[in-house]
């Protein structure tokens, strides 16, 4: 159940039963070259609203700008800056928390995004403990990764015993290509696996990674690589919603 | 052209023959008992990308989130504080600026939306302006709204003579119809014309509209118009984009 | 009444009968080559004075300086940031909200304090109804442009059938030299009507019309004009002012 | 020679021989049963622009609302957060900078800015060195409240013996009434000198100062101290103003 | 070598041959029934300082305050807001670099610092590369945990293979004793080990973990662990210095 | 009783007792040829745990760092921003308040402090006033410098009639050397009494002040003067302390 297609009369039922949500929450930065600017925002999406389908939790508008400062000098990347990102998910939960919602869990897409996503949470927490009066009741936020429920943890290691990286990885351009078919695109890289290492700013993540990818051959990807991690990833998130939900 | 969809080098390219970039903006917030809650991102979203098909240009990720603060007592509204959102846009140009984008776009789906955004543009020409030095090359903006070019008013006052209205009007209800016609949905409502009037604050709103419609009768929509509304909206943008990136 | 030449008993007392008050806002900032750098704060003063005088209503000391970031490239302007005008129009409304005033109505002399200054008014709306606890009553906000009324729009055209244009227009400067006789003052420009047209950041505003003006001829204005626009502008507000307190 | 009352044209030629400005910053906020709530606005501005008229220095315009927060149990009283203040000055100053001031002296009339006026000028020489770039010349920033001129002290001294106090002197009102004859108004008070003593926030204040004055009989004003009092202490500031140039 | 007992002119000479700095970060938190409030940043200072003892990296004054918002339901725990806490991280950054440092490396005490500080690197970052004009050179930024060296888990785990636990470890309840031995205080604890899980605010985490502790019985530390630990962490820390160093 | 060295039961059980914590804070700034770069931090800190240690009162984490933007000049020199150490006093104040604290008073090392410092109550007194709701009980904040009271005053004047000057001072210096006294060094200075007057930014300060004192001559310090130094601030604090608990 997708917030942006139901009426309010709608959400209002959906509280009856539920106060949780479910908030994709993704990037707008370099994937290497054949990897979309977009994978981490639409990996999230995907993989949130088929959660949505398939258990039927609501699921929020994606937040498809994340924290990417260094992928910065690669073009068409996009990034807030760290506090912008707080005001962000402070004001989701806000608004979202008046209306009742008190188990709201982001399915991320994106490694930049955890920091700053975990930091936002305690402003959160620190702002309405602070003042627990009328409408600050107790939210409990959660940040899952696509990527690190073990159903998908082995079905990666598997599909990708080498080349599977950090940074445009096969797995993740696999989703994407599975919701995207028009876009799949393989192309020669030189080496077929990016280095690996760490970073800094995004002078130094350019300097080392010159083409964007980092420890990864997105050749490997295949649209039915796609589709399993998908139903991998959904398998994992039914688990962590459900026990968050009870938590 | 959609950014998400592409690669970076895609971009690289594209920047070679344009510096011009379209970006959709909305709201989620209710829409009277059977508009969806992301009407406005969902209009700006469908509009945005049909002119980015139509003409080439590229198309940033949505804001689905917008300055709506007097819609919080309909349960499933969402808002950005303005100043939340003065820093979402504010990182957004940045992001784009740097890259070497210099004519920016917002086509807008909220009314709500507009002071906060030109606020915005402000906060962002003041910061460029008082620190002229590298990578602060002057960059414009422009806040088009979908519903204010002249075939589209001319189309939308054949349309719908009477309850038209302006919140949760017969107008954006078939744009999103058009999308998303598993979504239509007829509902008797009382009044059938909601009432006009103005308001401040969300009880303010709420009390005053109770249903959350002003104005308007959504039932008059129809699949097709939306359809019309579309490209009518999207011939009124392409002059307007084509101006302003030649001024 | 006002505010700054009262005694606090007598604010005290000013309450027992009405909740409203009245907020000059304008500008600092370049009006043409005999126009006043302040005058945007000058007619929002001596209009909002006058209709204070004429009504009974409180009136709080005027915010001189706004959101003029486009005259920054013209010496002698001043610029609040957005930003920093929210901040401060949020402080006005909290301070006397505090007091127990409900309706607090700006009367406006500067159109590009439009935007910044509803994104304030909703910024304050947010604060207040997030905690609704003791001393966040509700408040209602207006902003009242001084030329906007139909008795003062009607004599504009009149007066000025051709050369009124939007910056330092004869009617604004006409109702500063009502005031100020002593700063009238008639130069010959070139062309004699300004041009037209939009801007963006300041280089801009300044290539497009050098000498500050936009497609007005303040050689038009007389002191006359300006004391009949006084009186049309506070008839209108008076109006505006006694709906806005029966809201 | 005020800001507000000259045309940009004459600014231009007033930097041609002076890099100079002064900048009237005051409060609105109870005064005692007599004395007017715009005080320290007022004193500030009367003598700031007697300044401007004796040495021909430029006058920007008052800062009407200062850090009054511990003034805000009494009615009427307005204030800014010390943030919004820092704002504001930044904001003030940052625009006079740019068009080539360089010496920029703040004539207060409120003890209760000294504090956030002093941590202000310390957040614009921050960012200004921190990147001293194109438009990031040094300024110089003083506060010179009007009292404390070793003039104005004598006199002050010589005037009210006894009950001159900290809050709602009769000097400050003596100025104030110089200004606006027709507000002197005596009243019996109780007792007849106000208790003095140290308080921090507003419950506090008005707990142990109930009718606002602290140490004072503002009873003892006179006009003609008033008018003594400004001709003294702008002698006092003419001498601040001269060696800040030369310094 | 510590900056806080240094000269300025031992500081100018120390950048001639090395322009890395370290950086305690702790928090002011409780820590179950026997820790002492200070523990995590008593323990990042006594390793940070014995690490600039050992090899004469230059030690900055430690932050002893950090993120802490879910600990505040017990007595004595103090917390920056995730916002405050990047703040404080960028001016210590921006002040160490404007001297030259180009490697910072904190050495932290406190878990819950380790999201808000890699958001404040990412803040520093984007700050000084959108502007890369003079001053804003490129700087490092390093989070090193004095827990997470292989010599350091390896000490741990042999000296306690149970009962270590996450939160009032014997382990940072040793390195405390070691310096501060007069504090030693074994106390029955009921349970002897206490419960783990996941905790959200304040309120969730006393509910959850009423004595403070998350997992460990601290009762198993001695003063002789606590040496043997501080010299594992200062060879792990001195590795990994040095590395960054050359990076 | 420091805090670090407490654990929570400690604080729990102090707190049944008083209600009052003393909190030092200071500045990391150059001290001239041979005074100590952590001097007003450490003076501030040695002279509150004496504090705590003689009559028992709690003394939180030392706040190292200070506002001193105008010795950025100085290699080694930190700074906060006035808006970062505003943030940095409101969650020191906030989270000791939340425990049921309600007399801070900060013993403070640095002038630069001070202004920054009152502002900051003010911004504390506001958020608290503002909503007075659970947890918002009213807290009082004092600064109190160490060198202010009458006994310490009139020791400085008795060791140095001459040379004591402002910055560098060999009281401070006198201090620190009590405390560290490997530290003590004495070195020629040109001239033996550095000069006087005034500054506003860093490069103003460096310009007039080469090697950084100000009127001071630091090389009369002496180790004994030190602990006479600390013992009569002790015994003035412990007056100001007192009284302000009764306040």
């Amino acid at each position: 159940m997708q917030l942006q297609l139901s009426t309010w009369h709608e959400v209002q039922d959906y509280l009856k039963t539920s106060t949780g949500v479910v908030i994709p929450i993704g990037s707008t930065e370099q994937h290497g070259p054949n990897g979309l600017v977009g994978t981490d925002a639409l990996t999230a999406e995907i993989i949130g609203r088929a959660l949505g389908e398939k258990i039927g939790c609501l699921v929020a508008p994606t937040i498809s700008v994340g924290m990417a400062v260094h992928h910065m000098d690669f073009t068409g990347s996009m990034t807030y800056r760290p506090s912008t990102l707080i005001a962000v998910i402070f004001d989701y939960v806000q608004s979202l928390a008046r209306h009742g919602f008190t188990r709201i869990m982001f399915v991320n897409g994106h490694g930049g995004n955890i920091a700053t996503t975990n930091a936002a949470f305690y402003e959160i927490y620190n702002h309405r403990q602070s003042d627990p009066g009328k409408g600050n009741q107790p939210v409990k936020c959660l940040l899952a990764n696509w990527w690190e429920g073990p159903e998908t943890r082995k079905l990666c290691a598997d599909l990708y015993p080498t080349g599977h990286g950090s940074h445009a990885t096969p797995s993740e351009v696999a989703v994407t290509w599975a919701a995207y078919p028009d876009r799949v695109k393989y192309m020669e890289m030189e080496p077929e696996i990016a280095p690996t290492g760490r970073f800094t700013d995004a002078a130094d993540y350019r300097r080392r990674f010159p083409d964007g990818r980092i420890g990864s051959n997105p050749n490997l990807a295949k649209i039915e690589d796609g589709k399993r991690l998908i139903e991998a990833s959904v398998a994992d998130l039914t688990t962590t919603y459900r026990e968050f939900l009870a938590a």
